[in-house]
């Protein structure tokens, strides 16, 4: 059994992805699959355009054995807590030999130098970040301002333009993320990377082969994904999505939370704005003025932001905030390493060996039916059922906004996982 | 001078309202007169079909000479400390002589009787009303069981016939409360009552002379009120209504908040909602049980509500809930006297001579612009602060139901009051 790893959001599922996924299963010459997968919300700051049973659905169809849940406490923070929350889920599986990830640059090496520096954190590096942050910058740029800094005084092998490359990139900077959680964690999955083709990761324009994420989601959010997009996605994809637009239960966006965020913005204090996350430097008393300039969330999140504090960084507060998501309680998660559960969303035949595999060598508990962990009646008994209450209730919040009133209702999480049988 | 005080929420106010103002004024013999009114959200637990600055201007157009707004702390709230805070606003004027409300008995004397009793609350009678809660019933129905038995039981001479009809009919009970404040706050101020007439509190049938607001207010949400209304409510009125339509602030109603309220029930825990006043005996569990059954604020309270916890009641609470008004701020202000300002919503040339009258003889700060005496942007430094501080908020909430975006912006108790110059 050779397992390879992948951690997505298949938001929703592309030619990208499909790419993504036959090179890596080609380069680590695995024969089982698992992806880690975020839920209803994703590390933009955004609702899944998508639920995350019909993601699993699309994951399945593309041949993944195995579909385990990130949890909300880990999906929707920084690249770092992301890929802290992830890489730790693909540890205790206790299967996992390699993580495939994608990467503009598309070679390990040079992510391995510049990860383990990162991973290490000498304190050197760390005096560089404040000072850059001192300037204003936002915290991506602080650290890639400091780590080129950092690197040319020192005797490391690369120049100051290939070490800008690497930590200017999206997905190169996500996969540094991956490197330092593995090796901080001491991992024993190896990381590899592929480089990722086709369609930038911002990219509108839907005309080139592979689309972005991105645009997909524009074009179903315009609602006339039907004259263009069959040819841009998978079918299985076009067919799921179809399938949820004709139950009312898509496409979601941020859009549909407008009311709600804005309603708790105005009920809620600078003080209990300062408890979430990310919430430093006064951005409480700057978020709650502009809670009281604009009925719009769109305009609020562009009232808000700053060089320093990017709209990402925002949306996820605001979401986070949405969710009840207290930084006390995400930090309890950080502090007892990470995910508290193996949650399955689905997995085929294949998939059904990896459960068993994992059941026997993996060091958290295996949720295939969130009743057998936590009654939804009690109060959390432990840390497990907090992280699961947690996740509940990012569901019934998301259920929310679905336009068939009748999929509103709570509880979605007390459905057993999707089994595909070949 | 002479000066009647009247406590309304008109909401919207109707050939009822005029028909007694009119009365009042005739019976008080008055010169001047002082209206106490709800702002933006009633009692029945729902927010006002139109803001209180329309409603402000429909009092004056009646010819009410200064109106007063009960703080939200106070509006929203069980009959009890509705009255309770409505007349302390009186007493605290220093100026009002006497407090005119109607009722279904249209005498004072029986009022008076039972009144006083309610004030006193002998142990005996205490007991009673436990015994009748015990067996289920809603706090009103126990407390008239309990009443009629404790005054059979004594030599006073009313029949438990005359003592049911005082405390079966709604505006009679409200006056027992009006009268229960008055003998509780030693007040100098006299009660007198009219007898209502018209329409029932509550009826639908838009045909009587009088209709009451529950009719108007169905037949604004239905849109359709330029075909009957506009004979059934005076010329102002219809005017200011027809101003908000057009201006996309009105109708509000519960409906406005479904999301909104249906967001934050699912956000927050049930130790949460046991802070809010009138969730008792487990309430919270029915609350939340029911946040998951349904996507709709309509079906949830249906969902909720027992004989013994009351549609108005429930209402009361997902409001208070939306408002962030937690028991324990409510019950601090309730213990320091109750309202801790005299807010000024609007005021006519005789309303300016009772304003001078109220610096010479009240007793609580006068607010004509609230920038004078709170900033936003600071957190709250008094309890008069903290009262003013619910009142922007609940307005800030108010203000998301609006159709028109622009409307939405927060603030807007900043704004002057409303003066009619004659």
């Amino acid at each position: 059994m050779k397992v390879a790893g992948v951690i997505t959001e298949y938001n929703p599922f592309h030619y990208g992805h499909k790419y993504h996924l036959e090179k890596s299963l080609k380069l680590t010459e695995a024969n089982y699959s698992i992806c880690v997968m975020s839920g209803n919300f994703v590390q933009r700051g955004e609702p899944a355009i998508t639920n995350k049973w019909s993601r699993t659905e699309m994951a399945l169809n593309a041949g993944i054995d195995l579909i385990l849940e990130l949890p909300v406490t880990y999906a929707l923070r920084s690249a770092e807590y992301f890929a802290y929350g992830a890489v730790q889920l693909l540890n205790k599986t206790g299967v996992v030999d390699q993580l495939v990830f994608g990467s503009e640059i598309g070679e390990i090496n040079p992510l391995l130098t510049v990860g383990k520096i990162l991973a290490e954190e000498p304190a050197e590096l760390s005096n560089l970040i404040q000072t850059e942050l001192k300037k204003g910058l936002s915290f991506p740029e602080a650290r890639a301002k400091a780590v080129v800094n950092y690197i040319t005084q020192t005797n490391i092998n690369l120049t100051p333009t290939e070490i800008q490359e690497i930590i200017g990139n999206p997905n190169n900077i996500l996969g540094l993320e991956y490197i330092k959680a593995l090796s901080r964690s001491k991992s024993s999955i190896q990381p590899l990377t592929i480089q990722r083709r086709g369609a930038d990761y911002y990219q509108q324009n839907i005309e080139t082969e592979i689309v972005s994420a991105t645009a997909i989601r524009n074009r179903i959010l315009s609602e006339d994904m039907n004259y263009n997009l069959t040819t841009k996605i998978p079918t299985y994809t076009n067919r799921i999505i179809k399938e949820e637009l004709n139950q009312g239960k898509a496409p979601i966006s941020l859009q549909n939370f407008n009311l709600a965020v804005l309603s708790i913005l105005r009920r809620t204090s600078k003080t209990e704005l300062a408890e979430f996350e990310d919430v430093t430097a006064g951005l409480e008393n700057r978020i709650k003025d502009a809670a009281l300039k604009t009925g719009s969330l769109l305009e609020l999140i562009n009232l808000i932001k700053t060089k320093r504090f990017t709209q990402t960084r925002i949306q996820r507060i605001l979401l986070q905030l949405l969710l009840n998501l207290k930084q006390k309680d995400l930090h309890k998660f950080d502090n007892a390493g990470g995910p508290q559960y193996l949650r399955v969303l689905g997995f085929n035949q294949q998939g059904r060996k990896l459960l068993s595999a994992i059941s026997d060598k993996g060091s958290l508990p295996l949720i295939n039916r969130i009743a057998s962990h936590y009654q939804s009646s009690y109060p959390p008994q432990s840390l497990k059922e907090e992280m699961l209450a947690a996740e509940i209730r990012a569901t019934d919040l998301y259920s929310l906004a679905y336009d068939n009133e009748e999929y509103r209702r709570g509880g979605q999480d007390y459905r057993k996982p999707i089994i595909l049988e070949n």
